[in-house]
This record gives C-alpha cells, sequence and structure tokens, in this order.
C-alpha cells in the first residue's frame, strides 16, 4: 500500500531524531520520487549564515528514503548503504527543498539522485546519490 | 600557527550548530589527523536504537574540519566540497569514535579519509572519503 | 575560445591513450555539456557480454572532460579529483551514449552529472558525478 | 574453494577484456584483500606521461573483483554497483600496484578500500572505496 506524504513524515521523524531536529516536512510523494524540506530557521543556523552540510546531508538522506518508502511502502529496515554529496553553493537564508528520484529500484538496492535548491531558486545547492539496501 | 584539540572543538561548534546539538568532542589532533567523538546519549536515538545515519556523517564531517584546522591553523572559509559514506555496521550503544587523517593536503584541496568505531570495537561502522576546498 | 567536438574529441585522444582503446567519438558540445559514445565493437566485450565498468567509467570520465573542455576553451592540467559511479543496469549490445552535464563550473572547481544509456533506451545504464581541478 | 591468484587473474581477464589492455597482473590473494598491477608500458601513456585515469580506475575495480573472488571462492554475476575514487597524485613512470581491502563482506554487498601506488612510493595516488552486489 502507497504511503501519503504525511505518514512518511511520521515515519521518518520517529525512525531518525535528528529529522525531528530539522524540522524535516515531506512535500510531496509520487511514485519513485519524493519532494521535502527544512524550514529556515535562526535555530539551525549562526548569525548571517546559511544551513550547514550536516543539515543538507540530513535532508537528502530523509528525501531519498522519503521517495523508497512512498514506492514500496512502509519497508523495515530499509538502510542507507552509500550517499556520495557535492556540495556546490551556499544555500539562501530561506527553506532548503530536495526533490528525490530513484534511477533504479532493484530487488536488493534502491539507487537514488537528490537535488537540493533554496527555496525559490533554480541553482542546485548540493547534488546527491545514495543507495538503500533493501530487506 | 597549530591549534589545540580544544580551539578547534569551540571552532567546529560557532561554525555548525549541528555540532553542539550532538555533543561533538575533539579528542585529539596531531599533523595530518583528528580524532573525535559524539557521545552517546538517550536524546540522539530512539528506545533500543543507535546512533542515525545523519548523525555519522555530522560527525565524520566534523573530524574532516579537525584535521585541515590542526594542520592548517585557523582557516576562513575552508568548506566541505564532496563528502562519501559507506555505511558498514550499526553502531553499538555507546559513543561513536572517528578517526580523520590526511590523505593529501594540496594548495588548493584536502583529502581525506575518516573511519568510524563505536568505542571498544575495531570493527569500522562508516568509512568516509571527502574533500576540502580550501581558500 | 569555444572549440567544436571534434577539436574536443582530437585533445581527449591525445591526452588519453585509452580513450583511443574505446574508439571514443565526441557528439556535440555545448555551453556546460557534451554528449560523447563508445560504439559497440567485439572488441571491448566477450561473447554475449555487454561493456565492462572499466569502459564505461572512462566513458564518463572523457565526456566530462569534453564538457570542461567545450566550455572553458583549452585548458592544460585540468584534471580529474573525483568521480563516483553507481551502476544501475547492464548496458545493451550496441553503442554506449554519456550525457554530461556541469553542475557548477567555479573557478577552481567544475563539478559534472554524467547520464550513461544505451543507444535506442531511456533507461539509465550508469550515474556518474565527478570534480575537475582547473588550473 | 578459495582461489589462488593466478586463477583470479585468469578469471578477471576471461571476463573484462579491458583488463587485458592494461596487462592486469595480480600478485596476491589473501582472505578479504588482494594486491594487482599494471606494469608500466609505452603502450599506455603518451611521451612524458603516466598512466591515466581510466587506467586507474580499471586497477582498482579489478582489485576488489580480486579481493571478492579471493574471499569467496568463484562468484557468478558479482558485479559492481558503485565505484568512489580521488585522485591524489600523478603516479610515477613505473609499475602502478593496487591493494584492496574487504572493509564488510555481507551477504549481499561487500564493500572495499584500494590504495593505488606506485612501485617503491609510499604516497597514495588514488583512493578508491566500492561496493560489489554479490549473487
Amino acid at each position: 500500500m502507497r504511503l501519503e506524504a504525511e505518514q512518511v513524515q511520521r515515519l521518518i521523524r520517529e525512525g531518525v531524531p535528528m529529522a525531528e531536529d530539522i524540522d524535516l516536512r515531506v512535500d510531496s510523494i509520487e511514485p519513485n520520487a519524493a519532494t521535502a524540506r527544512v524550514p529556515f530557521t535562526e535555530k539551525l543556523v549562526r548569525p548571517g549564515g546559511t544551513l550547514s552540510g550536516p543539515v543538507q546531508m540530513a535532508l537528502a538522506d530523509a528525501t531519498m528514503y522519503a521517495a523508497v518508502l512512498g514506492t514500496l511502502g512502509e519497508v523495515q529496515m530499509a538502510v542507507t548503504s552509500n550517499l556520495n554529496i557535492n556540495f556546490l553553493r551556499r544555500p539562501g537564508q530561506t527553506d532548503l527543498i530536495a526533490r528525490a528520484d530513484v534511477l533504479r529500484m532493484g530487488s536488493r538496492l534502491a539507487v537514488c539522485e537528490v537535488q537540493l535548491r533554496s527555496q525559490g531558486s533554480d541553482a542546485i545547492v548540493a547534488h546527491v546519490t545514495g543507495t538503500y539496501a533493501l530487506p
């Protein structure tokens, strides 16, 4: 059974405390894709700063997971096995939005691509590829 | 001027709010290497759980930064350009310790390797390589 | 001065003997993008087989280089500093085509994404990201 | 049944034509590790040059495969799913030697680390991590 964005957000927040720390929101779930965001808050940045690398990695990882969950339904024990991130530009002082696409859903591995952008901008802030090992 | 572990820890915590959230500790700084840890606390895990992928990535990134700062001194604007992580095993319910080694310190890029282990265990929990762009 | 596909192909073949071994062809050069291919030949595969991983990596690397050369003109000493490849599907028994896009052209680093597909198919055979260090 | 270096070399050369092109030699096989080399020949370099990136990637991939075969015995259909390489230094004009270590041998994935060095030098020429999907 496919899951809705709200259910996926709940599952991720239950499973990963850091997802709650960054106030992760799952915006939408489609077959083989998901969109999620980290709202910009003063809590996550120093004065004058922007969202840090670890926040970007946490967002990318969670959005990949959302795309996998949204495609397969509730998967117990799917775990990230590899994540590769290229940091391209400083994000803006606004929400950071991730779009994850499943490049291949195999029986044992799901490979995803994620693009991070600042709200209202087309420029890619970070590009991520990752692999999930499926149970 | 080379920096001590305590100074590096302060610089990282000032620069990256998430480093404070995970209570990052820099244990030691050597030429071209650094060791840091995330103390195991209930705050970072669900009941019965272990430290999540994003916590591991945050620790690895910070420890690479510590190795770069410890080698070059206070570098303004050194930023991670690439990070690749392979998650190998679930960490134990104990401190997670990262050892970062500088593989190459160039004039414009520093490439590092990081191994994450649970305290008291030789097994590698996660293996990371990363690149810092130097100013 | 921007270069044409033919000039880029010649530069790559002069610089990398393996590009000649795999009969690399540069199909087109656009601003921040390039397309290249490896013609399917019996020489590169075993009976019944398809193009191997190393051929795919060589093609991806050369196509990134083509995109960088096509954008910047003849760059002396641009070198690959990082390449990450996810192998997704076995390629077909036909030409393998790579499309490289420059995600960010900085003053010191160029980051590219490459998608490999078999001729006549939309399915991605391999997904690559890479970084070039610019002189 | 564990395989000897000579058997592994034959299997790799049968499976990957490029391994023959670069005259790949498997030096030794140990549990969870393998050593292999590309002999320096004028055929693989331009005058004054050194072994190219694609040759380094091909060597690293083959050495990981050798470590997997040497540990598991003859594995049908083990395929590389991910390879990440950081190019650190130009290799010397001599044999290029790869040492692969298995970081984790799971039931479905084998994760390896490879270090490439020029013969007679301790400096790491390239650092590689890779994942093999096991059948």
